[in-house]
């Protein structure tokens, strides 16, 4: 333990940065549920999974009891162009709240694709490379993914077929560019390329296209084309095993100083970034080392955790994927355009999940505009303009930074904050202008959608 | 020096940081030429720029014999929060290339202004707080400084009035809400809020702006309100003094590792982020203790240093400011629409153009398009998604790494990595789609401005 003042920033050498992620599934007592094969009704089998995901991830997604995984060296030199990311002492937001606790915040951002969604993009692409594979597809909305799995792809020289949902595709020009700069193709989604897609265009001519329908348009294309495989940026357990490198690296940086975070906030959409950041100290938890409260932020327009179902739905709208026990507001749930479009997903990764249910983490919910009036005051004094999914835990942040200076706790407080608002100006200046909406579903459409769920 | 290997990323610690910025005039024999009063024709005093600048800042500007001056603690905090900023060891362009050279680039990107410019933005709006201004005014064309000084007083509660070229207004509606984020108010100009707006726009109802009129209208925006100064990102020495942050933290990096320079290459609009990085091996080369080559690199479509005169001119189409002797296409001279905004200026600093005449720097010129080839190139294999402008240097240090791939040589090549590229995609999509063109002004065109340089 350094008795040193805290830096605005902590650093890890190259040498302390983690060379093996941790699998936060091998410290549960009680496993998240196996996800099903939708034609048998069974547990997914390595061989069920393989057709769609490349071998190694498939291995990654069932392996439930091997702690830690070594990272690969082309990886590990990968992440060394962007890793470590800074941990930041938000002493500036401290001194604006006048609150006594102690905020810090690991900031994810600082990559072209502008945030954590790389660190499992790199990894996916590699394991394709390693297995002799042409390409991969996916599927984007916001547009990070999309933009993280086109600069790996580069990297390796993989083809990288990104379906992106034809709205994100017209209203964000400047997303398509960027992955179309890293080589990338980028097809508007429903599109005439796959068979799903065309049958969607035929009976909805005009839609605006649905990460559902880009899901499975992707899921085909790398089924039906020789050397391909598809990959996803969030709710697999792989995803979240590649995102531990964020709460490694946290605690590795925290420990140094002799740091303990009292409490742990991160956004949740699909789980990638609170998986990742809050792995290690879930761990420690787990095994009755040590404790701390953490809380996962979701947007009050898609709550699957504050207002979900605990029950086996499926990942996309197509209903392609295999069905997965998860919070879940129901696949046919359609979120309102709210402009955190990271966080706007139907169902919650199956080991945050099986967490939240066992009572190991708690979740709160925010409307946007609140989000955005906190996204404002950070950026004004931190110097940073975050991301709109981001800024829900800022603005839970806020909120206990604030509530210590009420009670005089010196509470220290982490938060991830997982990338920056650049490509996001639309809603930024929706929120300038003062013409921002709120929505909350009622509890007639979340039932509605309830309903559709699969029936095991 | 320390005998380990060159990390990927060497960061200073914040005790390593600079606690000094470096005035390279007080090492010139020869000083840059002085000012001059467009009234009297006389050398400007303090008492002739303290209406139009804040008056630290006019001293900072006339201080032509001070090597080292203090950077406030209240600056140093700022700085803290996003500095020291990485020097990057390219080791994946140099495997690209395969080049014995040994390529490194201090990236000035990752903070929100997305450049360099921050670094004196917070200087400015530091010496305007604390005269007891009640805000600043400025001028911005391609968006990297207004929004690196929106963020500026942002911190320190300043009001920040920024004229946007309005075509720029209108064609980078996020870099203005980005201001907007930041408190700023900003007007497209020529607007009717100025005298000066009001009369271009009665004669030019349809014009489309240029930076010399939003020059122009923030002069008089700032001398015609109580408790208003104007200020400026580029071109003038205090801008210089201010951004020799990026040099001197660059050369500390490189004596940590025992790495010495042969070449430190940097791209030229004004002439603030090539100023800053140069400016201690400069002082070295000017004392006669090291030699480094040192080359500018500017776009052939304003080539100020390549084909410019070195002579008196006015900053400012509006022809309102001081007089500086500078290498200048003329103050008339009407760049193309290059997509390299922040280069697109007629003349260059005064310090830079004295030391050029002098025959201690060389000056390059490229085409936009091969200057976004190696943007390309750069982005897939380094992650980082480069400014048009910093593209510039990059194309450079490319080349300089090819001829010594070719002779053998192992060079070690120093650039100048100025921001990140994301608000400036509507040129990688002209790129991406083979429309983008090149121009180059012919030799009659500058004829044509050098006419119009002022007698004396």
């Amino acid at each position: 333990m350094s008795t040193e003042k805290i830096p605005y920033k902590i650093y890890l050498s190259e040498e302390e940065l983690p060379k093996q992620w941790y699998n936060v599934r091998a410290d549960m007592k009680k496993k998240p549920a196996p996800m099903l094969n939708p034609g048998t009704g069974k547990p997914v089998t390595f061989d069920d999974l393989t057709p769609v995901f490349c071998d190694e991830l498939v291995k990654q997604e069932l392996d439930e009891t091997t702690p830690y995984i070594d990272i690969p060296d082309e990886i590990l030199t990968f992440y060394k162009m962007y890793r470590p990311s800074s941990l930041v002492r938000a002493y500036c937001l401290e001194k604006a709240l006048g609150t006594p606790a102690k905020i810090y915040y690991k900031f994810e951002g600082n990559n072209t694709s502008g945030s954590h969604k790389l660190n499992s993009a790199i990894a996916q692409a590699y394991y394709a490379k390693k297995q002799g594979l042409k390409g991969v597809t996916t599927e984007t909305g916001a547009g990070q993914w999309g933009t993280a799995l086109s600069m790996a792809c580069s990297y390796f020289g993989l083809d990288c077929r990104v379906y992106m949902v034809k709205v994100s595709y017209e209203q964000k020009p400047f997303r398509r560019e960027v992955m179309r700069t890293y080589g990338a193709s980028v097809t508007p989604s429903p599109s005439n390329t796959t068979e799903v897609g065309r049958k969607i265009l035929a009976e909805f001519p005009d839609t605006n296209g649905s990460l559902g329908c880009a899901i499975s348009e992707a899921v085909e294309a790398a089924v039906s084309t020789e050397g391909y495989r598809y990959v996803l940026g969030s709710v697999l357990s792989q995803v979240l095993l590649h995102q531990s490198v964020i709460g490694l690296e946290s605690k590795a940086a925290m420990d140094k100083y002799g740091i303990k975070p009292d409490v742990i906030i991160g956004c949740a959409g699909g789980g990638s970034n609170l998986g990742g950041l809050i792995s290690p100290f879930m761990g420690e938890k787990l095994r009755g080392e040590a404790d701390y409260r953490i809380v996962a932020v979701e947007p009050a327009s898609c709550p699957s955790f504050t207002r979900g179902k605990y029950a086996y739905d499926f990942c996309d709208t197509g209903k392609v994927c295999p069905l997965q026990k998860m919070y879940t507001l129901g696949s046919s749930f359609m979120p309102s355009p709210n402009h955190a479009g990271g966080l706007r997903y139907h169902g919650m990764s199956g080991i945050l999940s099986e967490l939240y249910d066992q009572g190991l983490m708690e979740a709160i919910s925010y409307e946007q505009t609140q989000v955005f009036e906190a996204a404002q005051q950070f950026a004004r004094v931190e110097g940073i303009l975050p991301a709109p999914e981001s800024s829900h835990a800022i603005k839970a942040a806020i909120d206990e930074a604030v509530r210590c200076r009420e009670t005089g706790e010196e509470k220290t407080i982490l938060f991830g904050l997982t990338g920056t608002g650049y490509f996001d100006m639309y809603a930024y200046a929706a929120y300038n202008d003062g013409t921002m909406t709120d929505y909350i579903p009622t509890d007639e459409e979340i039932a509605q959608s309830f309903a559709e769920l699969p029936k095991l």
